[in-house]
C-alpha cells in the first residue's frame, strides 16, 4: 500500500477521534482531548487495527506495534524476527526494532515522552497490557478511540472495497463448485475440507473463518460447526463460509437441497430468501439499521410457524475483520453510510426440524446498495 | 469431557492462584485474596480459557462467557445463537442465556453479587470490557490470574497430552506427504494450500496456524508467510505447520533440499540438527529453560558463521494456544515441569543466502523429555 494512502487513512481516524469526542469517555471539550498519536500493540494474536494503520495485508508480527501521529506518520515497533517483513511494509527510518521486553519498554516511554495524549482501542488492548503503559509512562494521558477506528474502518476507501470484491467472487466461484462436491456419505467434516480448499486454490489467502457445514437437522442450529455426521439424500446443506484476500473477508451462506425436499422446507427457504431480498431493497445511505432489521423480522414473524425464530442480528460490518459491528451499528447513529460494507444474513431455525440462513455481502451506496455476491433466489435440488 | 475432568481443572486453578498469589499484583496474604470465582468472556474472538474451563474443544462462542468457582462449579453465560451448543457441553441448570446486552449485564451483575472477589485473566480480556465490568458490579474485587491459569494450563492431563499426540501424529504424517507435493513450478502459496487440506484430511480440525512456507533465500526469513513464488531446482523448502485436534496444537517446522543442495546448506542443518538433539538432551524436570537455551545459543555460536543468528526464544508451551508462554517461562520458576508439552525449535538465519530451522515437540518427564513428532536429523534432497 502506498504511504500516501495510509496517511490518508491515519488522518480519517483522527477525524473519527473528533467526531466520536465525547462517546468514548473523554471530556466533551473542542481540541485539547484530541491524542496526538495513535497506538496499538499485537498482544493476543495481530490485532487488525494493526494491519489497517501499515498497510500489511497478513503475517504473525506477535508483540509488535505501531505508532500514528496525526500529521500521518507512521512507526513500526518490531521484534528482530519481524524486522525484515516491516521494512517492507514502511520506510526503514520509521522502524524501531527491539530485542526483549525491557528494551521495548524504553522504546514505548521514549516515544510515548513525545506525546501528551495518546489514543489506544480499549476494546482491543488486553487489561494487562494497558496497566503496564500506564505504568511505563505515568505522565502520558491515555484515551480510548475504540469508536473512532471502529467508524472509520466501516467506511471503506475504493482499494478496500476492490479487495472484497475479489474475496467476495471467490466465495461466490467457490459455492459454484460445492454441489459436485455433495456425494451420499460424505462427512460435514470433509465437505468443509473440500470447500477450504478450493476457497485457497482460487486465491484466498484462506478461508475467512471456521467453515460451518451442517446437514439436515444440524442446519437448525444457527452456530452449528461441523462433525462426521454424513449426507443423506433429503439432507438440505447449509454452509456458511468466505474468502480471505489480501487481508479483507466475505461471508456467505448457502442452502441446498438433495433428493427431494420436503413442501415446508422449500416454503422455508423462500420465506428467508425474500427477507433478504426485503433487506436489500431498504438498505440505503441514511436509512436506520435497525429499522430494517425489525421491518425483516416483522415480514418473518407475519408467519406464524416461523414467530420468533429469527434469533440473532440481520448481519455485520465486514472487513479485515470478519465479525465487525452488529446491525443495528452503535457507531454512526445506526444508519447506513455510504461505502459500508455489509452481510446481509436473515435466518429462520426450526429445532427438531430444519433451519435455512441465507447471507450475501452489499456495499452501501447513497440510493440503495449494490450486491458483491450473487443470491440464489430458488432453492436448488441436486440429486447425490 | 466429563463433569468431574472440569472440577479437577478448575481446582487445578484454584490451586494455582494459592500459588501465584502475590505474583499478580493481589496481596500476599494468607487466604482472604484469592477469589471465590474465575470469569472468562469471548470479546474478541473465543478465549482459549474458555475452552479450558467448558470443556468444549472449538466453536464459535461470541459473547459468551464462563464462571467457575473454587468448588468446581461451572456457569455457563450465552447468547441465545449458542444456547443448544453450550447445552451440549454442561447441564442445562448451569446456563444462563441472555437475549441482548441490558440482559447479559443484568446476568452478570446477579452472579458477581454473591461474590467478594472474582478472578479474572488480564492478560486476555479487553480493557474495555474491564472497565464495564467494574462498573457494572462496584462491590466486587477483580484479581489478576492470568498467571494462576497459565501456570496450570502449562501442565497437561493425560486426556490433553493425547489430543496433542494425535495432532503431532497428524502433523508427521502430513510431513511424509509433503515430498510428493514438491514439484518445480509450484508456488509457496500452493504447497500451503496442500498442506492445509492433508492436515485436514488426516483427521485434524484445521490447521493449527496459518502454514509457512519459504523457497530459496525467503528460508532466511523466520516469519515469512509464503508468497507466489515458484519453487526452483536447487532450492531449500521450508514448512513450518500444525494441526488442531479437538482443540489441541502441534507444530513442527521441517526442511527438505531439492536439487543438488550447496555445501554450505547442508551444514548449516546439521548444526540446527545437532542443536536441537543437544536441547533435547537437556530437557527434564527441573532444569532452568534459560540455561538450556543458553547452551543452545553458545552451540550455535560456536560458528563463527552462525554466530548471532538465532534470533529467536527455543520454543514455546503448546496446548490449547500455539504460542502460550515461551522460553525462559515466566512461570513455573522458568523450569521444565512434568508434563509440559514444548517445541523445541532452533534456528539460523543468514540473510542473503538461506535459514533453516527445524522443530519438534516433545512432554518433559522426570528424567528426560518424549518426542512426540519425529525428528529428520539428516537432511533430504528430493530431485524436482
Amino acid at each position: 500500500m502506498r504511504t500516501e494512502d495510509i496517511k490518508k487513512r491515519v488522518k480519517s481516524v483522527f477525524e473519527g477521534i473528533s467526531y466520536t469526542r465525547g462517546l468514548e469517555g473523554t471530556k466533551k471539550t473542542d481540541g485539547p482531548d484530541i491524542p496526538e498519536a495513535v497506538f496499538i500493540f499485537n498482544r493476543n494474536g495481530i490485532d487488525k487495527n494493526y494491519l489497517y494503520f501499515t498497510g500489511l495485508s497478513g503475517g504473525v508480527f506477535e508483540n509488535c506495534g505501531v505508532v500514528a501521529e496525526s500529521g500521518g506518520k507512521v512507526v513500526i515497533i518490531t521484534t528482530a524476527l519481524e524486522e525484515e517483513l516491516s521494512i517492507g511494509a514502511v520506510g526503514y527510518d520509521d522502524i524501531i526494532v527491539y530485542r526483549d521486553e525491557e528494551e521495548r519498554e524504553k522504546a514505548m516511554k521514549r516515544l510515548f515522552s513525545s506525546y501528551k495524549r495518546v489514543g489506544v482501542a480499549y476494546d482491543r488492548i488486553p487489561h494487562s497490557f494497558y496497566r503496564d503503559m500506564k505504568a511505563i509512562s505515568e505522565k502520558t494521558e491515555w484515551v480510548d478511540i475504540s469508536g473512532a477506528i471502529r467508524l472509520t474502518r466501516m467506511l471503506k476507501s475504493p482499494d478496500e472495497i476492490e479487495r472484497i470484491e475479489r474475496a467476495c467472487e471467490i466465495a461466490d466461484r467457490a459455492a459454484d463448485l460445492i454441489p459436485s462436491m455433495l456425494k451420499e456419505g460424505i462427512t460435514e467434516i470433509d465437505l468443509g475440507t473440500e470447500i477450504d480448499y478450493r476457497v485457497k486454490r482460487l486465491g484466498a489467502s484462506g478461508p475467512a473463518f471456521d467453515t460451518i457445514v451442517a446437514f439436515g437437522e444440524n442446519t437448525s442450529k444457527p452456530h452449528y460447526r461441523g462433525t462426521a455426521v454424513p449426507l443423506r439424500p433429503g439432507d438440505p446443506v447449509l454452509v456458511d463460509f468466505g474468502a480471505e484476500y489480501e487481508g479483507y473477508n466475505s461471508d456467505i451462506t448457502r442452502v441446498f437441497f438433495t433428493g427431494k425436499p420436503e413442501a415446508e422446507l422449500v416454503d422455508l427457504y423462500s420465506v428467508v430468501s425474500e427477507a433478504k431480498e426485503l433487506a436489500i431493497s431498504l438498505i440505503k445511505e441514511g436509512e436506520s439499521a435497525r429499522t430494517v432489521e425489525d421491518k425483516v423480522k416483522m415480514k418473518i414473524d407475519s408467519f406464524d410457524r416461523y414467530r420468533g425464530r429469527f434469533i440473532h442480528s440481520l448481519g455485520h460490518s465486514l472487513g479485515l475483520d470478519v465479525h465487525d459491528d452488529s446491525y443495528p451499528f452503535k457507531s454512526h447513529g445506526g444508519k447506513f453510510c455510504e461505502n459500508m460494507v455489509l452481510t446481509v444474513e436473515p435466518g429462520v431455525y426450526l429445532p427438531g426440524f430444519y433451519g435455512v440462513r441465507l447471507e450475501d455481502d452489499i456495499v452501501v451506496k447513497k440510493e440503495g446498495c449494490t450486491l458483491l455476491t450473487s443470491p440464489v433466489k430458488e432453492p436448488k435440488t441436486y440429486e447425490i
